[in-house]
């Protein structure tokens, strides 16, 4: 297959113009590959808001169902903040869609780079030692999903899973282990949750099929303490959809340059959403300085686990890899540098 | 009143070994302001598993029923952690202590001093500007106590918050925020849970009471975040059961000396519980190296908080500074020191 379909939603801030340099690389990738990603825009966020009054318009939505896959940017920003809970651009929009195509599994990898380990507000004696962590985070169940609800002087939250959903997540995270350091630290909070237990029982259940890899129980509290410490300790990091919200923020802010780090949220038949772990920074939007490689790399995990193109993925790590090293990069990671967001896509592209 | 009943609850670990340096500093109190602390020593966690085969025996609840206050040690080891979860040594004690006092305050400050900036792990450009951050946490109620069940293929837990349990917990937030830098920060994840909705409603009502402390509003994820980015941008963080048990572990982590940190857990009425941030360490229990200063401090604590002495717990809090600024510090705080855990507690006890 030479052919794909990309949603794309630029979305809100920075979004339209990190996408802009997104853009240019898979141009380069089809030229150097003789692909085609067939691109249709939609609106979403805050900019969906305004224009139609919803943060995930049914046509953006239908426009989703008849792609391969969704490259989509940022949402959000101080405009928006007044709104319902439901109706905010970030809530109102990713929730859906996770719900919508079964997204169950959000992979978030961490990263020190030895050569950009100032960035880390870790003290160099822990961030010199580099890190390189992925977080696989549930992300269709649990207490963001489960039944909820108001009373007169209340509220409530359920958080359910079943074994089933456990079972599925904690694959991904084993299969992950085995293509990089062979360990898996599931985070639960088993001494006082029952689902922590049942999590707790399933994974070391599922840890049966994968001998080779390594498996380790941590709580919630000490894991957000040991990431501080010692990061170095973690190789794969199996998370419940609270839990894995919480430390794979903790671990983006570990690693310092969120504006590297890119994110995949997947279904079981390939269907992905893909995303910078950042925001839509409005504080700095608009200017051109952005950082376009979370984004850039976002596209590349849509070449990786939506359409198998693995070759091609990879040639924009490398590409990726190549300017870092030239130090062509925006001044989050340079804070010197006089290049630009358009600046770093290009070179990215020709490096393609 | 000149005379307090003490629980003294030494626990597993390193428990017994700091707490005799607590003892040291209490008699020294006892001397100089003439008070009498009658202490009587009862078992908990794994100590008391291995004696009378439950980590709370009634005993050790009905000693602390006939007292003005709990002074805590630590429990846990890897001798007990084959244990059903509500028969472990931390949880079988902890939570049933806190739901039959009512204990819904818990209060752990977290500071880096500046002589010390380097214990942190942070990097110095951060850890060296100093931080000092109070956590409150709401400690009775939440995921933590909710009905909780587990089906054939499933299990479940719920977080409940009532008006009444957010009010109480903000008050005193609040009332912490304005005897230091009228500040609160109010972590929850009202784009997700109702739960944190009624939370922000009642702390955004409580806080029309303080006009002179400013409330901000934080998503946790973010909230773990920008702990570690700029904690100096935090005085008092405000926060659920759940997210309190994270943050705050995220909090020790940062400011990096665990063994100087107490923590203190209170109910309505003056009564509380008092004890170290740190585990049981039972790698270094019984060589004599452990840090006592933790233990003291919640000793300090207790008499403020429980006991209304507020120039005997300045005493304690004095005497400790001026043991750490003449350096006569365990080796996790100067690696090369030859100090002992009984030498740091003497040289308190005698500066009091
Ligand atoms: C916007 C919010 C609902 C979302 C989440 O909590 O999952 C976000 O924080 C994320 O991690 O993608
Ligand atoms: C032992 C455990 C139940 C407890 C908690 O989660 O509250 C502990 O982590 C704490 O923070 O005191």
């Amino acid at each position: 297959q030479t052919r794909f379909k990309v949603a794309v939603l630029a979305g809100d801030g920075i979004g339209p113009e990190v996408m802009a340099e997104a853009h240019k690389v898979l141009n380069a990738v089809e030229a150097r590959f003789g692909l085609t990603f067939e691109r249709t825009e939609a609106l979403v966020g805050g900019a969906a808001i305004d224009a139609v009054g919803q943060p995930l318009p049914p046509q953006t939505l239908s426009i989703c169902q008849q792609s391969d896959a969704i490259l989509f940017g940022s949402v959000g920003g101080p405009k928006w903040t007044g709104l319902a809970p439901d109706q905010q651009p970030e809530r109102g929009s990713l929730l859906p869609l996770r719900k919508t195509f079964d997204l169950f599994c959000n992979l978030r990898p961490g990263q020190i780079y030895p050569a950009f380990a100032d960035l880390s507000p870790l003290h160099p004696r822990v961030s010199s030692q580099g890190m390189d962590v992925l977080c696989v985070r549930e992300l269709t169940g649990g207490i963001y999903f489960g039944e909820k609800g108001r009373g007169e002087n209340s509220a409530f939250d359920t958080q359910t899973y079943s074994t089933a959903e456990i079972s599925r997540i904690a694959r991904v995270a084993f299969e992950a282990a085995q293509k990089r350091s062979h360990k898996v630290t599931s985070i639960d909070k088993a001494n006082v949750l029952q689902t922590s237990i049942l999590w707790r029982e399933v994974v070391t259940e599922v840890a049966k099929d994968f001998p080779d890899v390594a498996l380790e129980h941590m709580y919630i509290d000490n894991a957000a303490m040991q990431l501080i410490r010692s990061p170095q300790q973690f190789d794969v990091l199996l998370c419940d959809n609270l839990f894995g919200d919480i430390l794979s923020d903790e671990l983006a802010a570990i690693a310092g340059s969120m504006g590297l780090l890119p994110s995949a949220s997947l279904n079981g038949s390939g269907f992905g959403l893909y995303e910078p772990a950042g925001g839509s920074a409005p504080d700095i939007a608009g200017q051109g300085i952005a950082n376009p490689i979370a984004q850039i790399l976002s596209a590349a995990l849509m070449l990786r686990y939506s359409f198998g193109l693995e070759e091609a993925a990879k040639a924009i790590e490398q590409a990726v890899q190549q300017c870092l090293q030239q130090g062509i990069v925006t001044r989050d990671i340079q804070p010197d540098s006089s290049y630009g967001t358009a600046d770093v896509g290009s070179a990215i592209a020709n490096a393609i």
